[in-house]
């Protein structure tokens, strides 16, 4: 068993997660949060609602899954959110064609066009994994769920693949009751579907998973990012694509503003919110130095990203495993909505003082060209209707005549007119940077990196806010009066705010043992002393030491307890 | 405007929700929720997790919204969760049937069979509210969101109509992560899909929504609910079938208790879970007056459901609207699980003691029958093999013979034997009681009842707990240094885990009326005089009445404001 199928073992368990649908025999690419892991998902919710959108000061939608294809045909959903699949010819199998070929030969067939799948599939006679039967020429799978919204066929629908396109079709509405300021941050968590050819992966590449991404819309012309300076100086991890493409496999460790500098990162705001959201993943537990940015490709990348990066964390089994995204989307998005929709999607921006602009116009003086250029007048005067004012007037005040082919034609054949405008502001499409979490993916790693062995036990050590319970209650024995006490306890424990597991069933070790599988970060136990001093035991899940507290104090030094991985600056 | 109307403009110009796809033209059956609404959305989630899941002890479980097909085959839902269709035949729109009916003659056409259906679109002539069009023959409309998982077309999946059927199937799993114990339950928040025909009242009905349900398994041998006896007193107001099949609409006020005792409520978890959900509403600032119970006809519940209340709220425009539903699903869907899926459903419940049982045999003794009845003995012998051993040894003890039809059998006929077996439980299937909460619904039934008007100006009077912002934070002016003490003060308020609002743009009594209609309770001034004494102004939101308080001890004086009305027991 190595650690992934250890993790798995315990989870299904003591009910973090397990295949959905096992009683008819599952269905590949969906899992079921159990109790623990249900706790679990709405605290790392909770918290990256804390961490992004509250401190961050982001402002929150929640917009359906169900979309209408319009949506993902202006998106270009429809047209590139696909992968190639080929078909054995003998058992009828499909298979995400790339996948395949990487299984094959190793990397390098993401977003390959299907003739170099076809004919890499025909040279190397590359055959079906299940029945060894000859494979068709690859074709294209959308992989979004698709059906009909209402009773007319011809209303289709998809399952969104991403939260993002319900924040664009939101953008002005957030914008106009944010009093129409940017920069601006919508965040949406919420659940997105892809339909996967044929996951394999467990609860790494899931047909239904849950998103958590920001869209963050900037004044492309004031890219700057004040809160970078708090952390320019911390340094992460890179793969940058011009590494990658010459076939290198070394990342470069660079503080994020010379990242920035160096072209690595294109935006302040990404480098930020990567640089942020390293901190973020190392407050669930993960180390930074198993975090890295793998750059991705042109031929990598999302038909809407102008620059892409993974943030991937080194699974046991998975190797380095993508569990967030970091796109530049550009203006992408809002113009092709702007297009699709007729919808005006710019923005007004003022200028800190009116700017003052010069138009002018020139009019010929028809005598006066008919007097210099007779027979050739009706030329000269087609070609000054057709001259630039501003070039008109630029070679006048240069020179004093206008040259315009072969002829030479004097300040006095025209007369130029002047008028002055002014500008309060400009119109435009803001840019766009996400980054974009995948909650199902960073729950496992935070399971896998928490996943521990003490003197032959499993031992989870999940960060403390993380886990399903903040506290067990024990009572030492079920008689005179210590299980009462210890129930009461824990009753008082629930009233005031704290998820407590209360269990009165079985040697106090193997309570304690049970209390680590979940990774419950203290163990309080009611025992004879109880009963004379009000003091209860507090057994600490990862050193398995103990301390008497006052049940009085028990309170405070469970918020301290909760707290005390929570804030890394 | 009438209040439905006064609560959407208000909910679409400061971002509570508004409809989804608005760009596009809108779809019916679908809104967002924008950054207030978002903010609402999270904390009455949160709020109902703590209230149901936390401290009544329930298991929570996160299930996918794509279901396989064969699931909502065993549940009954494709066969059973359908609305009648009507098409107009000359304009082609298509209608909900009964709902058409109903805007004519008012209620009583829910699960009408098609027939009668027809007959009165006859009679009466109705026809299309659209263009006046004769109406097609009703027909069946499926509404589930129907799509194909994976690259195989046969693969068909639904779109979940509800949250149960998840956590009917993962019943197992939980039971024993759970040690076995009942009675259990099983909560899951998520999306719920319906594809309503032609959905036209905004929140509503909805095609997407948000739901929060559980299913409370039980034995049925043991039905009783300790619990009750802590709110049996508590009067509910219930519109009972037997009352309404006469064609009453006038309500019982009754004690929970009194409910059970004389039959109204079939469970008494069931009439527990209805006393507590009128007291989350109440929280929420509905008023127990504004709630009531309609029990479902036969003909209007839904397949799986022996009894069914409709938790109604009085809204304006929409009169008594269900906002949660209870019933009492039996054994019903573990049953079809198990017989579909072929995995075994029942739980073993062991008896306090092994109960010792006697199974009996019986004997012919051919050759005595052969010397007494002769010719009849092998009609006798034939009669003694299908005798029933109990009824036989009943006999032989009472009256000393077996009297088989016209045939009197003495013991030397036969020879009994005696097996003594110790069972130690026995096998059942729970039954379960679910209630059933629509979120969005709720969301609107708490702006509603909190809208009101002071001195002409909208204030949002939301429950503090449930408000979108904790507290406003306001510079009086913008100098003097007073604007960097007020940001100051919001980020301090931020990182000690409060929703700050901030705002320094124009008058304060312009920002305290956004403050108003935003429902935040609590809006803080800084001022002159904080610069000399560190003291705000706290204003309150509904009193409108200032009092200055000390910024250290604001975090306390938040706290308290917030869980003003969170708990009344």
């Amino acid at each position: 068993m190595d650690l992934y199928d250890k993790v798995l073992e315990l989870s299904r368990r003591r009910g973090f997660f397990w295949p959905s649908f096992e009683i008819y025999g599952g269905v590949g690419g969906f899992i079921d949060l159990g109790p623990l892991g249900s706790k679990m998902m709405w605290k790392l919710k909770n918290h990256w609602r804390d961490f992004f959108v509250r401190l961050e000061g982001l402002l929150e939608v929640i917009t359906p899954v169900i979309t209408p294809s319009r949506v993902f045909e202006a998106s270009g959903h429809v047209e590139h959110f696909r992968d190639p699949m080929v078909t054995c010819l003998s058992c009828t199998k499909k298979f995400r064609a790339d996948q395949l070929l990487e299984e094959v030969v190793g990397k390098g067939f993401e977003g390959k066009p299907l003739e170099t799948i076809d004919s890499f599939i025909e040279e190397r006679d590359v055959r079906c994994p299940e029945c060894g039967g000859k494979l068709s020429k690859s074709e294209f799978f959308t992989t979004m769920f698709k059906t009909t919204i209402g009773p007319y066929s011809e209303e289709v629908g998809y399952g969104r693949p991403e939260a993002a396109q319900g924040m664009f079709l939101d953008f002005k509405r957030v914008y106009e009751t944010a009093r129409e300021k940017l920069p601006l941050g919508i965040a949406q968590i919420g659940r997105a579907m892809r339909n996967e050819i044929s996951p394999r992966q467990g609860p790494i590449r899931l047909r239904e998973f849950t998103i958590m991404e920001f869209e963050f819309f900037l004044d492309p012309e004031n890219p700057r990012c004040e809160r970078l300076s708090s952390i320019e100086k911390m340094e992460v991890t890179l793969l940058p694509s011009v590494v990658r493409e010459k076939g290198g496999e070394e990342p470069v460790k660079i503080a994020l503003r010379k990242a920035v500098e160096e072209g690595f990162i294109a935006s302040e705001w990404l480098a930020y919110f990567m640089g942020k959201s390293v901190k973020f993943l190392e407050q669930l537990g993960i180390n930074p130095e198993d975090q890295r940015f793998e750059e991705k490709l042109p031929s990598e990348r999302a038909h809407y990203s102008l620059q892409t990066f993974d943030l991937q964390v080194k699974l046991d089994r998975w190797g380095w495993t993508e569990v967030a995204g970091f796109a530049y989307r550009g203006d992408y998005d809002l113009k092709r909505h702007a297009l699709y929709s007729k919808a005006d999607m710019e923005i007004f921006k003022a200028y800190e003082k009116p700017v003052e602009k010069v138009t002018r116009t020139l009019h010929p003086v028809e005598g006066e060209v008919v007097r210099l250029f007779g027979e050739q007048a009706r030329l000269v005067l087609e070609k000054l209707r057709k001259v630039d004012p501003e070039e008109a007037h630029r070679q006048l005040s240069e020179q004093g005549f206008i040259k315009l082919g072969e002829f030479t034609i004097p300040a006095s054949c025209v007369v130029q007119e002047e008028k002055k405008i002014k500008e309060t502001g400009k119109r435009f499409i803001p840019h766009v940077v996400e980054p974009s979490f995948g909650a199902e993916r960073l729950l496992y790693a935070v399971l896998e990196k928490a996943y521990s062995i003490k003197e032959g036990r499993v031992v989870l050590r999940i960060p403390s806010f993380l886990s399903p319970y903040d506290a067990a209650v024990f009572p030492l024995v079920s008689k005179n009066g210590i299980d009462d006490y210890a129930y009461k306890l824990s009753q008082q424990l629930l009233h005031q705010g704290f998820d407590v597991f209360y269990d009165e069933k079985g040697s106090i070790g193997r309570r304690y043992a049970r209390a680590d599988e979940a990774g419950i970060p203290a163990a309080i136990t009611v025992d004879y002393q109880t009963m004379q001093d009000d003091t209860v035991t507090v057994r600490d899940r990862d050193s398995w030491s103990q301390i008497r507290v006052n049940v009085k104090r028990l309170d405070k030094y469970l918020i301290d307890l909760l707290n005390r991985n929570k804030r890394i600056e």
